[in-house]
């Protein structure tokens, strides 16, 4: 009896267990593509080449969702306008937990150490700690700041994993920067540094994590923090062109920050309603120059090898177009047509490929980045964010 | 009779998966550590800061031994100085697959897009490519050289994934380095690019993947050939400090390439036989300064976050210490006591830990790479090269 009932709970455990097999190759070549409008997860198999028939459902408000992955690649997590962050097996591609830290979340970001992850909040505003194993809140940090004697609710953003397992995010109604360390103690907010200028509505860190840049609402000033000289504060980095003559009445407006790119000590930043991108010196953070582009731009994305950044446009006319940046010669060296209303683009980890999703043509297009070649293009429904699980591997992705 | 069948199959497949399953965590915290006299692989789950109860043995000859993994994370492919290429599954833990290209090999790569293998060779001398999901080898290029009119027999070595998914090698005898095209007519070499002196007898890839740097028997300079200028050919960097005035009398001799680092644009290359590292920068390609070390350096391992270089020694005296080199300002920050004869040093992707093999003591050593604390250490048999899964995802590695 003992025998037979072995036999069927290993027939059972058998059978997901061969479909999970047959469904895919290995977690490494998983990329999961948010559809935003159907609330969905698409899963695409770059080994195979193909997209996977598993469809992750039922995942909340997918606007600006961000999908970050626990270094031993068991799972993905989802974090969503809608404050629910969900859980995903990246073996059997399904739901493994689904928690609502808030009623309206922005950001989530994973620690060094694989342990915890925290939620940045809009409402109500603060960051959120979980406990990687239980998803579990283990702590919340609430964030307000002062009208005249009032204590009133602020919105945090911008959280990203931080060196020596930290976080770092920022307060928008309180300027200011947070850094929270992970220490025997529990989660405590270590440091609160002004930035230089009101409401930050977005922030990143450099990929070596040691500059954590933060954008401001109506300037074209960034706030920059040196994570290893925390003692120093911010200091602000213009990304006006001196040599531009052209009076601006348009209102100041800068770019989701995840859409810039670091590559060979320089920052590539798409300005919003121009027709240029500012190049940074990262060394001394100061202006180096712009670069002429066929539209307004919206990311820029770096090729692991920081040889190419490549840039993708808004507005129906530019909007399928792709230009290649030199980042020797700061050129643009080939315009590349991809797809209707080009969401999100990111490069295979060692460079192979590019990943784009068409969101006007439901399509993700696999482009060969080496012969600047289409060589996939998978029907999907209304694509946008692009996550590869190599993600667990870098720093603030 | 067909039920009964399924449940049998199910039965043994389940019992495995099952088995698999309880061992540990995910594919992504798999490190492998190469236990050198007992032919055998020891796994060490990093999530769970546990070793793993499976071992993998029957390897071969694991001196130099060096471990890649397929970017699906299905495969890793350990090559060895007996010619025997083992491949090995890295969700179940166990031999997926032997096979022999030669008599005697040193060094494989893997291919920007996961399906081919390379294999440096000996004996008899050249290069293998082998398709990764079948083991077979569908190209072998034969090395040779000329000694008058004799044809003779030349060593290869140093294979590297390069950009545009090629393989690089360097062949010592003939002193050339081969660049071998992955095109749609299959492998190919591409171009045979002299290096300057002879004997090269190792080699490396930059991270970004834009230098491929070359070390020759008996001399203090290095062939340095820009991938992306191929027709430029090679130049020399000398390693010599002019400010030293010491008249050398032991022969010239450089470490395994593996051993140099590469961080904010300066290679750190440890000298056999002196007590300091060759910083070089890697813009200008010239010798820019020495850095003192307390003993004759072996390896140097930068951090992800390009901050430090960590560095170990050679000698009874020297060989349980490690050194940590601040990248900024040169100096010696730290020096930490580890383990006897540490054979390897790796950082988790992110930074947090180091991974050590001391291997007189026997043990693998994890230090928090924050803190510079010892917070795990395990028994190991002879342990060597240490190899964690993500380096599917960086280039060179």
């Amino acid at each position: 009896m003992k025998r037979l009932l072995l036999l069927l709970v290993c027939a059972s455990a058998c059978v997901s267990g061969l479909a999970a097999r047959a469904a895919a190759g290995g977690v490494g070549a998983r990329v999961f593509i948010v559809e935003r409008s159907s609330a969905s997860l698409a899963v695409y198999d770059l080994a195979e080449r193909r997209l996977l028939p598993e469809r992750i459902t039922g995942l909340g408000d997918l606007h600006h969702a961000t999908m970050t992955f626990a270094p031993d690649l068991r799972y993905g997590f989802l974090a969503t306008r809608s404050g629910q962050l969900t859980r995903i097996d990246l073996e059997s591609l399904s739901v493994a937990g689904t928690v609502f830290t808030s009623k309206n979340s922005i950001d989530n970001a994973i620690s060094q150490d694989g342990r915890f992850l925290a939620v940045a909040e809009y409402v109500p505003g603060g960051l959120s700690i979980l406990d990687v194993a239980t998803l579990q809140t283990i702590k919340h940090f609430p964030a307000s700041f002062k009208r005249g004697d009032q204590e009133m609710d602020a919105r945090v953003t911008g959280v990203v994993d931080g060196l020596g397992n930290t976080f770092v995010c920022v307060s928008i109604e309180a300027a200011e920067i947070w850094v929270v360390a992970l220490g025997a103690a529990g989660p405590e907010i270590e440091r609160r540094i002004p930035t230089l200028a009101a409401m930050p509505y977005d922030a990143m860190i450099t990929p070596d994590g040691r500059y954590y840049l933060v954008g401001h609402v109506g300037t074209d000033s960034v706030s920059v923090l040196d994570l290893a000289r925390l003692d120093a504060g911010v200091r602000a980095v213009s990304l006006r062109d001196p040599a531009e003559t052209f009076v601006r009445t348009t209102p100041v407006k800068l770019p989701h920050m995840a859409s810039w790119a670091v590559a060979r000590g320089q920052v590539f930043v798409p300005l919003v309603g121009e027709k240029r991108l500012a190049v940074v010196d990262s060394a001394t953070w100061t202006f180096a120059r712009s670069v002429p582009l066929r539209g307004h731009p919206v990311y820029a994305v770096r090729a692991p090898s920081e040889r190419e950044v490549w840039v993708s446009f808004s507005g129906d006319a530019d909007d399928s177009f792709v230009q290649v940046v030199d980042t020797e010669t700061l050129a643009v060296t080939r315009t590349l047509e991809i797809g209707g209303r080009i969401y999100h683009m990111d490069f295979t980890p060692r460079g192979a490929h590019v990943l784009v999703s068409a969101n006007r043509d439901n399509k993700l297009v696999v482009v060969d980045a080496n012969r600047y070649e289409i060589v996939d293009s998978e029907e999907l429904r209304s694509p946008s964010g692009i996550f590869g699980v190599w993600r667990a591997f870098k720093t603030g992705l």
